[in-house]
């Protein structure tokens, strides 16, 4: 019988089955939250209190189809939820509670690392695209801001690869290098609110200021719009719109937050980045300390 | 007769005169597009359209009654206007646009960092607040980020201030002195999305996950949300829901957009600082040169 | 009778008379070492250990006469010295440490304040001077570099200018406002090491590799280094290379260091810039709590 | 018979034989300067000025035997030198002067990338051991300055990694990825200021004030410097002594002119990065005309 509560679960609201586990290390005092099984998603006691997103193009908005974000997030409550024991998994021994939750950061920080490049890939384009309509693309600066984009991009890519391509083994089966793997999310979360700024700079102030879909329909407002909003010679107007429709749509401040706290805060990243490094960090200090000549160190290496 | 369009112009649906003016630098060849006047807003052949606004605050939010950015910004078509000549400022003299402009824009810039201060100080209080909310207030890196946050309002006022005790006199009228003005512009417009982060950073989250105000009010999910996500101590779970709403509201990607582009795009106030500063910068040059020995700038000097 | 010492007392070893305070907060526990105190720098058992400095304006560099950072700082030891009661401030009230401490840190601040002002007008100098000598001057992202540095500089002298306007009466006596003191000496401490790769990326790989002073006098190579290493038109080889070596002076890792640990460190300010923000700070959470329409808040305002 | 100079040829004074390049693409007009060759490097009317290189380890410093750019760099003059025919490779065919440049940048770079590996490692030791030695290693904002470093150095490796992993075939000879060997060479040369301010904030202002060897062997002065500046516990003066003596010697100015200017400078990588991304660039750009549902880009593709 499980009574408590999961928040920040993406998309459980799809989803048939819900596998729980813990979500932080734990000691003793923890035993009774140190549970672990999986139930169908309509157990009775199951309660999902969902947030509505916003799809965002409604009718006053430039129709584009776009797959991202169109999900949810769910509160789950587990109100008297009973478990079969054969799906228990874990029924109060919280010293396991520390290996599950770790790799599963690793894990779930590396379906960021991944799903996070044709993000980034799309930005990169958006940016690209909306510099041209605009005419700026040889803009000194807006090219400046274009390399920043592509230098970020190419990092996460870089990054992402190298933590399988160093990958560790762990309990027998080979996971993304821990190190890598945390450097590579937090690369990307933590310079995406520069990446959004650097696109919104090049887009300019028609992101927010832009007249409507209905608007352009409308026959008597159209003609003006069409006159006065175009971009350079070749695109139409209507492009020229619809392109500020999904650079809006993918720089919410939504987006902004799923960027840094999706897969663990920042801070988190940092943490563990550390942990994780000090080895190779102490094999370091005593390069230095060698270096540097002390009896000490030579003594003791 | 004027035929034409502005585009951006915030909160001109609520006015009844209309003042226009160029908004760029212009040369001989820009003749017919150097004009300025005055009309009533409702004159034949005047015409807005308007970009609609999120008020976000529908039956799905927590209810809050915020004054900020609850207007629109129009574009406004000239369809063949007739101006009375009573009302007319400027037919075709085009030297006058450079001055018009660059004085406008200085007083406009220096209108963003008026209104950006009470805006920055609504921002700590509510990272503070959030903070405290959330119960992390004391640790360390939170308070890094309050200080951080601190340390960007102070500066804004402080550099606004400055710019009004070192005003200029031009044409016989004081103005903000440009040089700084166009700094303390920047220095808000430049770390708005960094501020943004920190906040989203220390908030969480639920400021996306967070269930909805018909949620909390609905008997069935009430106790649920009351029971699992109250904040710490002395703080109910209603407010906590409610703070998350207005930092919701407040770090809108609109927000984003109009720190950059209103009053100016951050190249517009970099370009604006270069001249300004250049003749102090070509002071200090003469003062490195004398340093360094040279014989001609002793001469010089 | 004094036994200990006093380490980074810079200019020490010029002075005819040395006074003597606590350099951090004191609990009970530490009333041995509550001592203030003022000696003749001769006083028998005072015995000063100083750091040779570089002038670096040796035979082999270009002679220039700079007079930046041509000064010691002294280790001091108090080597069993006796201090007539008549000077002495403080002999164990532990309890006015905190404030002695605090005031000094505040005015020594401010103090790095001022004369940073001149050094970084210098700086913004010598980038304006070696970006005209290598020709450079109008290519785009040096003139945001330029620009970059014009800022810091406008920035320092606004914050220090502010920091006297909005003074505080401290014991009677008015002292430059605290808040604005430390974010003032963050401000360019903070931005060192930002300031100093701008000019020496501006400036170019000679600031390392160009020839020596006597290179340049021996009448064998003279005619190589004038040929080949002239600045743009108007410019003699000369000049250009005396600017490197002053550019070389002003940028050490010295200077680097001073910036940060002078007049105490980084994180020092940013602890005194949260202690004394802290009231405005719950100022401004207050209407954050107001506008989020929190009826406790409402209740308590 | 060639004239004319090169400079900055690092190391060149150690070497038999010079290997001659164009150090820019050309065009027609640059023929006469179109040339490449080898000569042994005392081949009459070959020169050399060589700047001196500090050593910093003279008597008034802690003596440590360190193998970090203990070496000079060249201006080379070729005062009508004869160049063998049978030794020529290029002689007025500007037209190779492009690929040749742009290769031998590519895999310079990403020499750079190589050798400032072990740099960084020597750099991150460093750090943490004086943090260690201060006693600091456990405050919370000196572990996370640790992060950033360790987070930089994994940067590095892992870009110079995948620049090999993801390599091109050019003239059928396998070359580094040239977008991310510049990537990799722009991370760590944009990064330097900050790693140097990182470690000088670390270790304290005795990185310039501490006592030198001299005075540490004077008896007389020796007694104080042990008492009153050693480490913590465990860590003898001499040692902490020495490890500010290897941080000051890696951490010079001309360290950082050699981060960001060696193997082409910031803007150079920048340009190479963004000519050579800007196919990838494209392509994001196509998808994201597709994902706005523009007409002209679903027929285009």
């Amino acid at each position: 019988m499980v009574r408590g509560a999961k928040v920040h679960i993406t998309a459980a609201a799809y989803f048939n089955e819900l596998l729980i586990m813990p979500c932080r290390n734990m000691s003793e005092a923890d035993t009774d939250y140190a549970v672990s099984f999986a139930i169908p998603a309509n157990t009775k006691g199951v309660v999902q209190i969902c947030h509505p997103f916003h799809y965002q193009i409604g009718a006053d908005n430039f129709p584009v189809d776009i797959p991202v974000r169109n999900h949810t997030d769910s509160m789950i409550i587990f109100d008297d939820v009973l478990v079969p024991w054969d799906r228990v998994f874990l029924a109060g021994e919280w010293e396991f509670a520390m290996p599950l939750v770790y790799n599963f950061a690793t894990l779930h920080r590396h379906t960021g690392c991944s799903y996070h490049i044709p993000i980034l890939e799309i930005l990169v384009g958006m940016a690209q695209a909306i510099a041209e309509y605009n005419g700026i693309d040889r803009v000194s600066h807006i090219r400046e801001q274009i390399t920043d984009l592509a230098i970020q991009l190419q990092t996460l890519k870089s990054l992402s690869k190298a933590s399988c391509l160093d990958y560790e083994i762990y309990g027998g089966i080979p996971i993304p290098n821990r190190t890598i793997t945390n450097i590579a999310k937090y690369s990307y979360a933590n310079s995406w609110h520069n990446c959004t700024k650097l696109i919104q700079d090049i887009a300019g102030g028609l992101l927010v200021t832009a007249p409507t879909y209905r608007d352009w329909q409308n026959p008597k407002t159209r003609g003006y719009i069409e006159k006065y909003l175009g971009g350079k010679a070749g695109i139409s107007t209507e492009d020229r719109l619809r392109m500020f429709q999904i650079i809006r749509h993918a720089l919410s401040a939504e987006s902004e937050v799923v960027a840094i706290h999706a897969e663990g805060s920042l801070a988190a990243q940092r943490m563990m980045i550390l942990v994780e490094a000090m080895g190779d960090i102490q094999e370091c200090k005593q390069r230095a300390i060698g270096l540097a000549g002390s009896k000490k160190a030579a003594a003791d290496t």
